[in-house]
């Protein structure tokens, strides 16, 4: 381990003024391994953070930097916040010592015709595709600890791939026939000047967008198709709505023949019982504000009226378990460190 | 046609301190042939009525009085807002010569054994529940221009069956593996002191709630059963979100062979072309917040990525289209008038 | 009047992609005596309306075109929407047969001097600066009538001014330490892309902003010199809050000696006895919700408990009576026709 | 200092079912010194928290029971969550050698008359009444220490008396003609059913309340009146606005002769330079969201167009410093603790 002479590891973020950035300050700030060496902002470079990220005014860090000024000799781990599409060049010109989390889709899909299809053009960085291991960390943790580069997954995806995975390996639900239908909360737009993440446009409504396009569909059934072991398809309809934080996915799935629910739900206990962030409701149903600043992801499951069919619902915050929270997860198992330190605090409600 | 000397139809709002009353006044106080001749309250009783709604203080209307003390000899038409169960036997006591439009589930259903299995008591007013006509203004027009007693549909049915009805009527989509998710406001759960629906504990979150077990699921069934011609069911999961109105469902079909997703919008087109408050999109996504204080329902077709399946898309706004709006809408047509008639205010966007 | 054979009004608006524009058509596709004509938006030229505003998507309307491309032949009145500082040279090149009502900052002020002061320019078309009479209806209604070009108020100085106004004239408090507590919704910061309008920013929280520097204060401070005789100087703090539409104004006034909060709302009562739109209340607090999509002003008086002052609160919504109600309040005045015209809807609540 | 053999304090929350004991529990479940040993709530009694608080299903806590119920022996430490007017009593049956940080209102007044007058009875434990400390931690420390009954203060006046006690203290502004205008989150209603709390009521509008006559300004007053040795009266305003958590004070002043805001900023860095929750600003405005889920106080001081006077803006979190963040710093100053512990995390933007 490659750290600097407080005992602390040494990290660099990459894009660390937007809302995952901020994020990683939020939680990293406050991570007792951490030490904050050199943050970057191509737009703002020259500025403090406090200039961007107000609620950061009163605590030590270093002024926003361009890419181009990180020393990486004083780097041991660089987290990318980057917009999709223009991190596989960046990554690539990383030095090959320094560990890379990546919060961009750029590494996620494993297949290069997926991800030219998907993106529209041939990626960048194959070495580094190849490469990449997929971050999402109780399905993926051994091969997380030994990995250089780690793709963190999206939030969808993470709210989507953690209660299906388990149970398409079980064999206890049908590969055809699923249904995700996704609410996310604003700060999934990313602090992009966008028309329609203006307050006066995002409150007091919600609406579909990307309808049987969207990217996070070939992630989550890259994985889903791992689990099964063939081609799975899925539903996907992600929506918009007035809140700050969190993906609510209402998943409609189709049962095995002879399986409940129960049967369902007593699965995901067994797969996820050691876990800290993956919590199985019995009673009740799963909602994001109870899940608000942490990086939890908690689901219930309950049987359909429509005969062998169920219902399973996960949330998550879509910056924390959805980003930044799960990066930092699997910093702490690339390191191994407990998986939850820096990552203990409970859900801010109200 | 029975009218005061003024020439307007002499209404009595029945429960006008809760959002649906509240929406009836705001309409009706603008109806060219409204006359609000009693309004009631039975725990404000005595009191002004801006004195349970603000916005009203400087209009003229009559106090709020018990239900007893209404003058049935000066009302042409009654609009019901009183909460499930209790009304039935309330609307037995209205004079048959009043017409009586009833917002709250207790004649929606026609079935005697659904109505006890789902309400948990046998129904207390059989005449009158064999008498009642849906009121789902597009679909049963002739009958309720007939009719004396029209149970206005519940606001999910709205939203689901404008699209479906015409759909499975021409044999499009399957009536099996229907999945319709549903995201209301936070109206649409009523003016009730719940903490659910408190402001601090609604904002910034989503949750499913009466999953599999929503009263509104054997109501939506009952008209698409009508439509097809055998027993349909459904997978319904409602959802409660932070908006004041509105409500977007995302409907789940599966094509008839050879059928797609433009085959399906076209016969939408077809079926309401000549309608002034259902409207198809060709571009675009409906969103609540371009219907808000509207009795419109724009609806979206899209093809799935998953072949042979199609996702419909229906946006309303939950206490117009929903309930009270549609509730004048049916007035206009039993008496017929122009069924736009005070329902042509445009979105209050943002 | 120069109408169309319609016997309407031919109206252009310029700048109609934004939310006063987008209010505008609002009310105005439903006055009896507006015909739209020509609606511009410089970026969106040649596009439908409906590409920037979807909930017109059924109307009836004119695609956007530049300015350039207004035929001015067939345009009886314009509605200027317009960013400040560029609208007196757009203005300066309308054809003088054509009325205009600028809901811009550009015509306001009546000082030559003050307005070079405070937009860091002199003004580019100082004889239309000249001729143009301030647009506070209630205020300056017989002026009004007169005019060929309004400067319609801003939304502040709306809500401070109508009180205070009167109860300067009257002598009822004192012109010295006025302070004015202005909170408004985030559509009072217009539909331009700032960082700090996007949902997530402005979401579940409140700030000041242009503290002590808000170009309104000079606007809202011509007024009561006016009507003091005197300069008059005030304290305005405006502050950002979340909600969509309204402005609430908390305002602190010392009485003159020997008068009491019931003086006060004995004066307003009187100067607006005859009003349509302005009322005052008797019991209760303001709440900008009760105004919501409509053209009033509502005010109540209140005493300290510090000897010899009052609280004076106002509530109107930033987008009608605040901007494009007023300017159609405007218009009405301008043609003889009724005040009300078009302007009738009741508060949307909830 | 009486600990359980753990080594920590053992805890009783009395009242643990609102918003005050929820935040309590979020501080106190991570507090390295704490152990929650008894959980009250008359109504849920005999539950778990999780079925009024679901956010904490999954850690360990004891259920809920009646106060009664409590064992006293083993409790060091009461934190009194109970509604104004019942808590007197509740506190007087505690016994002796268990300290108590009360979050009600019923100790705050010092003066017996006061609290008759604001309260509308005499006080019911009146011995107690004398032996609290009144507990604003920056101003207070030293008598806190000591204490065995702390008077938590109320959320407005943590906001007001920060910023105003220093500056009168130094005689830098004038202690007449102080206007306080404060703009709460709803869960400073707390969390009892109340119309005007609920979403649909509260969302999208903003009110004043209380005007005149809320129960804060005397307590206000009586730390302003003790900062300068004479009584002080202000004008206190305050209002109710959508977000979940914080409070705004906006807060004018007249400077004393040849005071300038430069020197109240100077004043107040010194006053603050050692602590580590309040804030000075040399740049921007306080803003709620930026304090999001923390101990802090941000302040910024700024120069009034009206000459001789300045404006003074004050954020905090009504949960945290307003309410259960500053009786944890209270807590740790009666044990000699860092008063940082279980309050360092940094604010949940967005």
């Amino acid at each position: 381990m490659n750290m600097s002479n407080t005992g602390k590891i040494r990290i660099a973020i990459l894009g660390a003024s937007g809302y995952t950035g901020s994020e990683l300050l939020r939680i990293l700030l406050r991570h007792p391994n951490a030490s904050l060496n050199a943050l970057t902002a191509e737009k703002n470079a020259g500025q403090a953070v406090a200039a961007v990220l107000p609620h950061f005014a009163f605590e030590t860090l270093p002024d926003l930097i361009k890419i181009d000024a990180v020393d990486w000799k004083n780097v041991d781990l660089a987290f990318c916040c980057l917009p999709h599409g223009t991190t596989q060049e960046v990554i690539a010109a990383i030095p090959k010592n320094v560990k890379v989390i990546d919060l961009s889709a750029d590494f996620r899909l494993t297949s290069l015709e997926g991800y030219a299809t998907w993106y529209g053009h041939a990626h960048r960085a194959v070495e580094l595709q190849k490469e990449a291991v997929y971050g999402l960390t109780e399905i993926n943790r051994a091969k997380i600890k030994q990995a250089r580069l780690v793709a963190n997954p999206g939030c969808y995806p993470t709210s989507a791939q953690l209660p299906l995975i388990p149970l398409l390996k079980a064999k206890l639900i049908s590969a055809d026939d699923i249904v995700i239908d996704s609410k996310s909360g604003i700060t999934g737009a990313g602090r992009d000047l966008k028309q329609g993440n203006l307050y006066a446009e995002a409150s007091e409504g919600i609406h579909a967008y990307g309808i049987a396009q969207h990217r996070h569909a070939p992630e989550i059934e890259q994985g889903l198709t791992e689990a099964v072991g063939k081609a799975v398809k899925t539903t996907f309809t992600p929506h918009l709505m007035p809140m700050n934080r969190g993906i609510l996915s209402t998943i409609y799935v189709k049962l095995s023949p002879g399986k409940t629910a129960d049967d369902l739900r007593a699965e995901l206990e067994k797969t996820y019982s050691g876990e800290r962030f993956v919590k199985i409701l019995r009673t009740g149903a799963p909602a994001t504000r109870f899940v608000r600043g942490t990086n939890d992801c908690v689901i219930g499951v309950y049987a359909d009226r429509v005969e062998g069919r169920a219902i399973i619902i996960s949330a998550i915050d879509n910056l924390v378990k959805g980003a930044s929270g799960q990066a930092v997860q699997n910093m702490n198992a690339m390191y191994g460190w407990p998986e939850a330190t820096g990552l203990e605090a409970l859900a801010l409600f109200p």
